[in-house]
């Protein structure tokens, strides 16, 4: 594992531009959900179209979606990619974008979930969506480990959510796990979220307490181990890339889920991006390290 | 020429719900530029992913867009596409898929600018973005006449206001030019703006003045040709085709240009969709109709 003890800069980037302008949105507007969803989707805007890569929307297992299709990608082979938003935000379309050019990185297809989002669906909506289209995946045909369960902030959430769930019931894994981000922790806690306010342009905590309210709604506890993976048992979990930014509020998500999996004798691979903020891989396209990172993942797939 | 006389009910759909939350945002929020931006950047959900085609970014005379590439397309023809939005609002992202619908019925290409908007770039910033995308497309080999100018609403008025910025220089003019739901009077005038803003999900006068603010600035008149080609001299433009819904307030703005550039002797198809709303064509891979529209337009723009 690398280590994200080192102090470092803050990286500029337009992904950094685009949370400090929603900063300064949400701290000079009164935005309600209908509003923070029409600014979330502004989410793709960092992110290059990846070349030569096709879509189509479809239903899988009942839950909408987009396939992106690189050209000459192995198509027995799929991401399935649930987009972060705070369960509450963000959309297929919104993560279109960066869960191609991952596709893309490994020579595989995504599937961008359009899954049901708090707080009109609490958890285990979310949850219940993502086994829902891996279930209807293989159906299809697919192997299940050739899906590889995929999403960033709390998408990656649910990226390691749903094969804890798969687990619960003693149905087959999927064969690799991927989490951006990951945000975990829906008692909201955590170090870096007051070592690194001032570095974080986006997240804060009163902002998490509003989405942790919406997604837990009235039953859930904030310690469920499918709502909070950190409470969860790792024991047979498939191999886990995490990644976080090292400025970011929730790092220590990243740096606590890796810990714990690997203490449970899971394949972890963590990387801290330095100087990076919450889901840099929105660089795609236009940070060569997030480009690095991606190859690198791709070969982390394909071995 | 098809006509908008009969009284005919308004069609539900996926862009009148669109229009009508954003009426009501509009009616009850406090909407800035900024947030009318994120918006209308909504304005590409009614539109289905059209399959098989591939995109990429880049920037063409100076002016940034993304290329759509449908497969089998011929890479000699292009659809040089203006989006719609008041000149102030709407982006080469929110009318990616618009466009690759148009090029993949018509099996060319499409490059969407992100032409400068304004307030911060009052008219004629956006025709000469257009012109210099034009220009360019010109100096790396494409015919004048593979080249068709197209947009929809304020767009609408660019790919017809770009061809006469061209003739009035003395230079090629597109082969073929397609606007649809064009808005071009700025002098907010019609009789539609009346007889057709209870059907209208969207359009309303207040609503066109401030764009019409915006586009035209300290310097610009409501009458320039440029700027509102309903006062144009329209003797040797290309082949046009003209849409617009006939329960939408500005449809009148498509059937006056549709007379006067006849008027001029163009070449004129104007086509009036029933029951229809603002830029109808966002209802690609939705609306049957509409599907079979866009493959109308290919074969117009085929002979």
């Amino acid at each position: 594992m690398s280590s994200s003890s080192t102090a470092t800069a803050v990286v500029p980037s337009a992904l950094r531009d685009l949370y400090l302008g929603w900063s300064e949105l949400m701290a000079t507007h009164e935005l309600d959900m209908r509003l923070f969803r029409s600014i979330f989707d502004e989410w793709h805007q960092p992110t290059i179209e990846p070349e030569n890569v096709t879509y189509k929307e479809e239903t899988v297992g009942g839950v909408p979606g987009i396939w992106a299709f690189p050209a000459g990608a192995d198509r027995s082979k799929v991401l399935l990619y649930t987009h972060g938003g705070g369960f509450a935000v963000g959309s297929a379309a919104s993560h279109r974008k960066l869960a191609a050019h991952v596709a893309k990185a490994a020579g595989v297809t995504a599937f961008v979930l359009d899954y049901r989002r708090a707080p009109e669906h609490p958890h285990p909506a979310q949850v219940d969506d993502g086994v829902a289209a891996f279930e209807a995946l293989l159906e299809r045909g697919v192997h299940p480990e050739d899906v590889t369960t995929i999403g960033d902030s709390a998408g990656g959430n649910l990226a390691i959510a749903i094969p804890l769930a798969l687990k619960a019931k003693g149905r087959p894994l999927p064969g690799h796990v991927i989490a951006f981000s990951p945000w975990l922790d829906m008692e909201n806690r955590g170090a870096t979220l007051v070592t690194n306010d001032a570095t974080d342009a986006l997240i804060s905590v009163p902002l998490l307490e509003g989405m942790i309210a919406g997604v837990l709604g009235e039953t859930t506890s904030p310690s469920a181990p499918l709502a909070n993976p950190l409470y969860a048992d790792f024991t047979g979990f498939p191999p886990l890339y995490v990644n976080a930014g090292s400025v970011e509020s929730l790092v220590d998500n990243a740096i606590r889920v890796a810990e714990r999996a690997k203490g449970a004798g899971v394949d972890v691979t963590l990387h801290v991006a330095e100087g990076q903020q919450h889901v840099y891989p929105f660089l795609a396209g236009r940070d060569a390290d997030v480009d690095a990172e991606l190859a690198a993942i791709g070969q982390w797939l394909r071995h």
